[in-house]
């Protein structure tokens, strides 16, 4: 349809706006260059001014990206006095203008400048890139956290949900994006195109990313879904070459079995759980003969934990003697009980699945036999399941009671090894 | 291209989102609603309630809104006093951790409250429209331009120019779009598709528009230019009927002859400086034979300042009785010459187009015959020129100095009436 | 999704060669140019020439015209003796390259030349308006139809329905498309873009068009649909403006109140019962709780048979002086008994629809009284039923038998009435 | 630009026609399937029945693929008697209803069945792949030549330029498309997709492709563009991995070094003359630095000519014992005076590119060190020159006197090879 279309042309500027390279030189310092596009009035020159400084910005060095941020984080700092002042007179006044004070005076004027550099064309990116060096930054030098509150406040409020666009990945989408789903893979490496193509093409597989408008060649984020007959059992099943593909119309069971971040400079502003969510929604309205939803998740911190216990049983699973069966049940176990200092399960990945509001499903052992799934998990794997009937109140019980849902089906440690914990404990 | 396609396509999903009908029903009242979504954690269930939310609004009576308002403006309002203690307990640590405090204790709630209704579909077109019912009622109340300043500061953020998008409005763009330019025109009238077709169809006429991702079918502002020989003297000229088609790439002259924002609610949020200049570097790679650009631009305040003259010669432009010559006289003379207090001119338009890096190019008389600019202007109106090599120069200048620059060939007074005001002076 | 978009892109060219200006002077006639066409070896100097020859046709008299296509006719005939003498080798060789010579020798040569003309950007619009002159000739000259039939010959097969394309025509279709529609429209003439908008914008409308990839902009065929809740007895029922607008979903009834062929260059290669077929599984598709497809057709040849027709009671139609049952059972009568001289049914909406495997479902009096259906059809209209599960059943026995279908419910005369028949008869 | 959108868009419903899969069943033979087609009357149940016919033959064995072929050329054949009656009875009436009865006539029936099968989704890239399999048949069965003039016929109708659409294929083409770049490369082998990144992403690198909007996924014919300073005297140059890229806008000279015909079906339809004018024509456009438009192809018959010369210096070309210089001046010479019987250029790649118009530039030994090129050229390559204000002159001498053209600078053989080569004659 031809709206569609009209809407989807309006990116193209900011596409061309991206070829654009910039070709700006300023004798100033970047320092100087900053202080002067947060001086001036309006806008004639700001675009020009802020291109110039971000182009500046990806050519130096890292001793001077850190001199920078510095800058950013000691000479565009609150001004104490200055905020304090503003309370007062407001407190006295209650004048709408006193009030605006306030505001002007408790932001910092790093947001303003960071406002003013993302007006340039292709700046957004560009920010982002700028976080991811930051975040490196703040490791050695703590106090520059304050410049990242900013840089992820200003994030989160451009990043925001209703500004997101969820596109899905195929075979028909452009190389340029595909060899970035290559790249940003983080979760079950993909080794080439044929690789590559095996996960897009066939009926039964789909992949969706989310993307924003200002910065439409990267995602942000992407997930990869099976398309089965049942819950899988282990990750061979699913990425295994020589299995037939399955009409999309004829499956049951829609498997999550891969989610990679890709914007290091976006830590801490969270997609996946909005990701998901969307993705079920749409593969419901595509195939309504879809009936579960579970991902096949990693267990990464199990090897960690299973090395802290004591219990004789676990030196088998150390030595990597263990049967599939006994790594199942210590899974099982440690995803359970394993919590942190403030009730959460110990696990990220099982704290993220469960905290969106999913339960757990099925636990396996010998399920991720690559170097990095034994290294990590024994082999082990977990399916959490997404219930839409059930995702607010197991979030309500995980977040009110640190509950942990279980699908109806879910089998826990089976009774031997119930029983044989009970003596040894 | 391909890449375009996706990029473009990107926004389907926008599209579609628009279309969703939101039918949630709640029982709470809305600031219930509200109070419960800044305490969600997570975005479990958030979506949903800012939807219910802004669907809420949009059903409610002015006397409601106006609650929700003051409920906005009193009820999420800063604590000083947290704000005080932070700012305290920052000087004594320095710990960014206690700078995070001031960070947010410093932002009242509602900004958190409108970043997460903005997360629902269609929710960013609300809350511009929600902000323009609270420019209405701030005149009535006006502690509530407290509130007003977090929706402009949040507004001016999401519509960052390097969000936005230009497109061309053209003969070919969706009715859907052309009846909305239709609607927002401001300056000269549209009577009717005919009239419409004239603006856009010749080859010798062009309209682009920003939009801005999240609400694509809405305008935020377009400009109106017509591609001539010669600089024109009047609106007449411009947009009469009859006139012969002139091949674009055979003009000289790009005329902007009507300039018209879309959306009240983003009232202080400038985009026209922008919007003229990226037009004049799209016609320029366009048409390389285009050699000069100028507005052909109202003169608002005119006849309210030659009301307030007491000089003899104005009596008959009040009494409709002058020569164009004789307009023309005073419309430069006001122009040049009539300030506000601060010393800027005191005509808006011209303080825009000034403030912008535009010069004075030339002052017509007769030149608007229309109802609305005999009553505003007795029918003068006149020719800013937008010269990109003078522009930075031009407002260099008009910042610091409040000069006004005048393009070469710019006719001042005549000599007679010079002679003339000297003898009355 | 991107492939749909770099399909999509692939228009581009056709579109900006469209636009190209074709400025190619040459000074040999235009039979002279035609000659050098076809006897130019290979294509590279052909297709500047085939548009010289699209440019000096669109340029020239209709006297010139006539003797264009005389020219063609006359000029670029078969030669009958060499095609005798082509078959007469072949029976005698059997070899396949004397086949080749027949078929080249059967073909006359303005065959080749057409071909050739068409690729010429934007020559195929070209060739179907030079053919609706040539219709215009026929008229007057019958034996330029040997011409036309070979004319028909080409666009049939590059007309073919696999290079068709079906596209939504909508509120957001562009309005250079939208003004055609309304130019086009045949049946209920479009006033004004406001009855525009009542027939595409309401969610209980749509409008379908067939395009051809080489002529983008112009519609070949279009058909308007409303959706309804049971089946419209009058067109005023359907256009009134004051009426509510239904959810889509929520109707019963498909209405094919309006169906416009726009070029009349086409004639002869029919495209209406495609397209008819193609919309109801469209809408079939997105609306799965539609029940009934219908039209709500003219009667056009009603009035001219009545007034054939002697029985007395027909003079009260004749007068104007009929009730609206009275004229609903003339019609009746004439669709059902009315026939050719090879026994089809004598109204030609009847033969169309009948013929596509349609059955009759409802006449109406009193159903279309404009200007123009009173005089036609004294104000009758019938609703024809596509139940897709009985057309090629219908279409069989309307071919086999020239029977005429008719739905379960289709009411016949009125007991009255054709018990008045019979004592008439 | 919206309007072109609304073009593109057209074509979606051609890419949904593809993907629904045709799962008519039908107990007839196919020859009885075909004969049903040809006599339905209209075209109700036509499109089912073609459709099913195509999806029958898609799954039939070679042998009944050869009986079928077979029943198109002895059954669907012209009645040569009823042919003959036709002139007869036009000669004596000639009424233009007898007139269209020889068109009838003279047309085998398989011609109208090919138009009937056409009308099927995806039916014409079907039918190309039909005549694939036709051509291998005619191999062993040459009077099924018939039946392939008939395929050849309409094929070049449909394919007919005007319906052709160039694209650019790119980094941002779907990686569908792609896959069949890679596929159909027949000159210089696509190893992966890194190869094919090297090719298409560098700003100095282009490659353009014909398509046809009915089989959208398929490329007809692609060339491979280097743009480089000067023009390059061998493939290892162009394509090495380790150059440096150019920006597009400095470099003078663009080099066509691959042209890939990708569809055996449409053999004996020529695209690569159109291409090549039309990629000159487009890189003009966007690139206006560029001086020089050359090829650098291979000489695949100059092996095969050395070997059937007696002469002894070439003893040492077949040896591999030559100098490139040596090679060169053999190359040079069988490039210039090696012809076919009727005059033409023996070598067939020399035959396309200057019948084209174009001039010989360069010849270069050592050009081509690949398996193949030292097999087919003893690695030899030759710059072809598109100068497009000589190629219609080149054209017509090389139509009409058999010249070769020679840039100006061209260098023949050398001075002490022509003195040797004078000695020995």
């Amino acid at each position: 349809m031809s709206e569609r279309s009209f809407l989807g042309d309006m990116l193209n500027t900011l596409f061309e706006r991206r070829r654009a390279t910039s070709r700006v030189s300023d004798d100033r310092s970047i320092e100087e260059m900053c202080t002067s596009l947060l001086d001036a009035e309006g806008e004639v020159s700001g675009i020009t001014l802020a291109q110039a400084i971000v182009h500046r910005y990806t050519r130096m060095s890292d001793a001077d990206r850190l001199a920078f941020f510095r800058f950013l984080n000691d000479g565009l700092e609150i001004d104490l006095d200055a905020l304090d002042a503003a309370i007062t007179a407001y407190k006295t006044s209650g004048d709408a203008r006193d009030y605006r004070t306030i505001a002007t005076q408790a932001e910092p004027r790093r947001q303003e400048l960071l406002r003013r550099l993302n007006q340039a064309p292709g700046a957004t990116l560009a920010l982002v890139n700028m976080r991811t060096d930051l975040l490196k930054a703040v490791k050695d030098e703590p106090d520059l956290a304050r410049t990242d509150m900013d840089f992820q406040h200003l994030l989160r409020s451009w990043f925001n949900r209703g500004f997101l666009v969820l596109r899905q990945i195929s075979w028909e989408t452009p190389a340029s994006i595909l060899e970035k789903i290559v790249k940003y893979e983080a979760v079950h490496a993909i080794r080439d195109w044929e690789d590559l193509r095996r996960r897009l093409y066939p009926d039964d597989r789909r992949c969706f990313a989310f993307f924003h408008p200002a910065m439409p060649d990267e995602p942000l984020i992407f997930v990869e879904v099976a398309l089965t007959q049942s819950v899988p059992e282990s990750i061979q099943s699913v990425l295994t070459e020589d299995r037939e593909t399955r009409r999309a119309h004829d499956t049951k069971v829609a498997v999550f079995y891969s989610i990679s971040n890709c914007q290091a400079g976006l830590k801490g502003i969270s997609f996946g759980n909005l990701l998901i969510k969307q993705v079920v929604a749409e593969l419901r309205q595509e195939l309504p003969g879809l009936e579960t939803y579970v991902t096949l998740s990693p267990i990464p911190g199990l090897m960690a934990w299973i090395k802290e216990q004591d219990a004789p049983d676990y030196a088998a699973i150390r030595e990597g003697a263990a049967t599939p069966d006994e790594i199942r049940t210590a899974a099982v176990r440690y995803l359970l009980s394993a919590k942190t200092p403030d009730g959460a399960p110990r696990d990220p990945v099982a704290r993220f699945h469960l905290g969106n509001g999913a339960q757990i499903y099925a636990v396996h052992g010998a399920a991720d036999m690559s170097e990095n799934g034994l290294r990590q998990s024994a082999g082990a794997m977990v399916n959490y399941e997404y219930d839409l009937n059930l995702i607010e109140q197991n979030h309500e019980r995980f977040v009110q009671e640190r509950a942990i849902s279980k699908s109806p089906g879910f089998k826990g440690e089976t009774a031997a090894a119930q029983k044989k914990r009970r003596i040894q404990a």
